[in-house]
This record gives C-alpha cells, structure tokens and sequence, in this order.
C-alpha cells in the first residue's frame, strides 16, 4: 500500500480493539443482527438522542428517571425495559423526538470503547451507501470494528465489514494491508448473491430463530433505506449533519 | 449441531482464547509462517525436546545454561540466538537428539496459554494428515488457535484452519457451529487451487519477502511431509507417541 493511502482495517472482536486502535480514524461499528441496524431505523423514525449505556443497572437508573429504554441481553428484552432490540421496536409514534437509553449484549459496548476516536459512526446495510460517501468525504483511514458475539467472530458483521470496505475500497485514496479485511470482502463476495442462504450457518441466526426473533432478518440486510448516519457526540447518539 | 457430536471451533486471534476456551478439548496451536512449521520440521530432523519460552529474557538464561536457542523477534533471529524462526535452520546434524529453547513473535506464547487443556499439538500442513487421524482418534472437541500476527487475524492461519476443521469435519462425529469455522472453510475453499496466488495478499508474506525470508513459503505450505505430532507434555514439547 502506497503510504500516502487511507488505510482500511476490520477488526473481528472488540476483543481485538487494542490492536487495531487509531484514533485518527473514523469508527464504524456494526452489529447487523440487530443493535446497530434497530439503531439506525430509530433515527429513521425521528428519535432525538440514544444513550449507549454498557450495564443493565445504568439502564435501569435511566428508567428510574423517566427515559424510554432499550435493554436486551442474549436476543430477550429485559423485563424493566421499553424495548428490546428489534428494529421493529422503535416505531415513530412512540420514538419521535425523545431520547432513548439503549444496552444490549454487544452492540453498546463497542461504541463506548471507540470513544476517543476521531469519530465514531453506526453502520448497517440500511444505511451502508451514505456511509461509504461520508467516509470518502473524511478523507481519513477507517476502521470498522465488527461487535460480534460476546466476542466472538460472527459472520454476519463481517459480511457487512466486507460489503463496506469493498465499496470504500473502489476510491483509490483508500488501501489496505490489512488480512481480515481481505477476509471479509472474499466472504462477502461468497456470500452477496444470496446472503440469506449464506446466514443459514450463522450461529446468530440460530439464536434467533430459537426465540422466534428472526422476523428481522432480511430487513437487516436491505441496503440504503436512508442517508441517516448515526455519530457518537460526547456520550449520546445523534443523527450526523455533514 | 447434535449435542453428541464433538464441536469444532477457530480462534483467530489468542487475545481472544478465554471466549473459546474448552479445556476438555484437543488444541491445534497454528502459525504457519513460520513457527509450527518450524517445529514440526525440527521433530521431523530428529530434536529431542523443544522447550517453548514466552520471554527473549528467559530464552538468554536458558542460552546461558548451554542449550540451543532459537528466538526472533518480528521475524529476525536475535543475536544471542543460534536459530531463527526459519524451519530451514533446523538441520539434523545439528539439531538431533539435542533440546531446543525456542522463543517467537507469536507462536509461543499461543502454545502456554492453552496449556490447561487436555492436549496441546502442533499444526502444520507438513504433518496435517496425521493430525485428522490423531483428533478423530481422540474423540474430543478440538479448538484450532490461529497464533496471528500481535493478536491481529491473519490470512496464512486461518487458511490452514479451515484446511484442518474441513477434513475433520468429514468424520460425522464432529460437528461445528462456529461461525469462525465456518468462515475459516469458505477462505480455505476460495483459496486451495492456488495458494501461493491467494497469499499474495497477506500481510505476513510481504513482511517476510522485505527480510529476504520468504523462501521458506512453499515448504511451509506441503503436505504431509511427516506423521509425527509434537504435543506439550509438562513445559516442553515432544514427539506424540499414540
């Protein structure tokens, strides 16, 4: 890679973010199945601010104060909780206009820990195409930092990460050395034709359907339902005006 | 997945190992270029014992105490070092019947981490073969941990899990579903026609082409040169007798 490039990197776990750390970069997290698709479509559907939190109990702090929350862990809504985390929740007769306090298994986490980045966006298919012209329109390297599952690698946000990094790639300001982003493009290539054939192996989507939660999957992978970026500012979520 | 059937699972990075380990399992530690290689070649030219060591400090006492010490750092041979990371080093008239401290990048310290488990063995593509045979005869979960590159995803590795966890997979005892297996198949599958092709990418490759050490690339991608297994017994590795 030529060095006057922008680099790419995905990192697989934020597990691993410790070795992929550049804040000089723009962060997209990812967390397709669902935190970061159902957060998308609250902006979508008019929400004023979401505050990632990481505990339970913060969540239930929030509730005591009168915020609507959004709290899941392992796929089930907690029962103190407004929503869980489907995007199907976030309706814009009960979300317009209010902030939301949101904690799931492993989406929040992940946001928090990019804090001190230069910034840190929400990424989904739903919004992948603004994504990719916003982080042209940086001009700065990019590292998209797949949440995973409680760690673990999970296919369907590297598909996502491949899917994004192949489109980001196309402009030849932007390069990589980086072999798990190589990964993922090849297993987005695989995958793309038919990705819901391809998710059939994903363990999320065996945990999903398990709790008759995987209405929300193909709506997950549907590209460019808005031009909406989320963006961490300060401590809270709010929709990106660039 | 049935729930008799023995799992199979990939770690990519050992940052990540506590998310998968199973100390019930049979562990396949995997840094093609060039450690496992390295070791497994050292068994197949006669070494007696390898003693891994995390540290360059512990590898000078032991050099001190008169062993032969292989220790590189970012793939460079360090001066109070006899060997090394090059299976090539490894010569018989050199190294047969002798113990060897060894000390690298990332191979080692992935081989003690793991060491609470029922058995740690070295992998290879030179002694791949014998590995199915020897898993399958164990009848046990099996977790493949990919030594990386500092904690980073790498190609090299990942290709040859895929490599083994395919083969494995073959015997219906086993099972996975693990969505890094999964993943690890789909590259290997991509990239086995044309290896050397594929790695052209990989980060690891132009790292060793820069130090002028990539000639051990075709060697560490042969298989089944060999049916021995080297496996961790106490704090050293030996041949596997089974």
């Amino acid at each position: 890679m030529k060095e006057d490039k922008r680099s790419v990197e995905v990192c697989f776990s934020p597990a691993l973010f410790a070795n992929y750390r550049n804040d000089d970069s723009v962060v997209v997290i990812v967390d397709i199945l669902r935190a970061t698709s159902a957060i998308v479509t609250a902006f979508m559907n008019g929400v004023n601010r979401i505050i990632p939190v990481g505990t339970l109990e913060e969540a239930i702090a929030y509730k005591q104060k009168g915020y609507l929350v959004a709290a899941e862990r392992d796929g089930i809504v907690r029962d103190f909780a407004d929503f869980g985390n489907s995007p199907y929740n976030f309706r814009r007769e009960i979300i317009a206009g209010k902030d939301i306090v949101y904690s799931t298994t492993n989406g929040t986490n992940a946001i928090m820990m990019a804090k001190e980045s230069y910034r840190v966006v929400i990424g989904a298919y739903l919004n992948i195409s603004a994504l990719v012209n916003y982080i042209w329109s940086e001009d700065r390297d990019l590292l998209i930092i797949c949440a995973g599952w409680k760690d673990k690698f999970s296919l369907e946000d590297s598909l996502f990460a491949g899917a994004l990094a192949d489109a980001v790639l196309k402009n030849k300001n932007f390069g990589t050395v980086c072999d798990s982003t190589y990964a993922s493009i090849d297993l987005w290539n695989l995958a793309r034709l038919d990705i819901m054939g391809y998710l059939e192996k994903a363990a999320q989507r065996h945990r999903l359907k398990k709790n008759k939660l995987d209405d929300v999957i193909g709506y997950c992978h549907t590209a460019d339902l808005t031009g909406i970026i989320p963006v961490l500012e300060n401590n809270y979520l709010k929709s990106l005006n660039y």
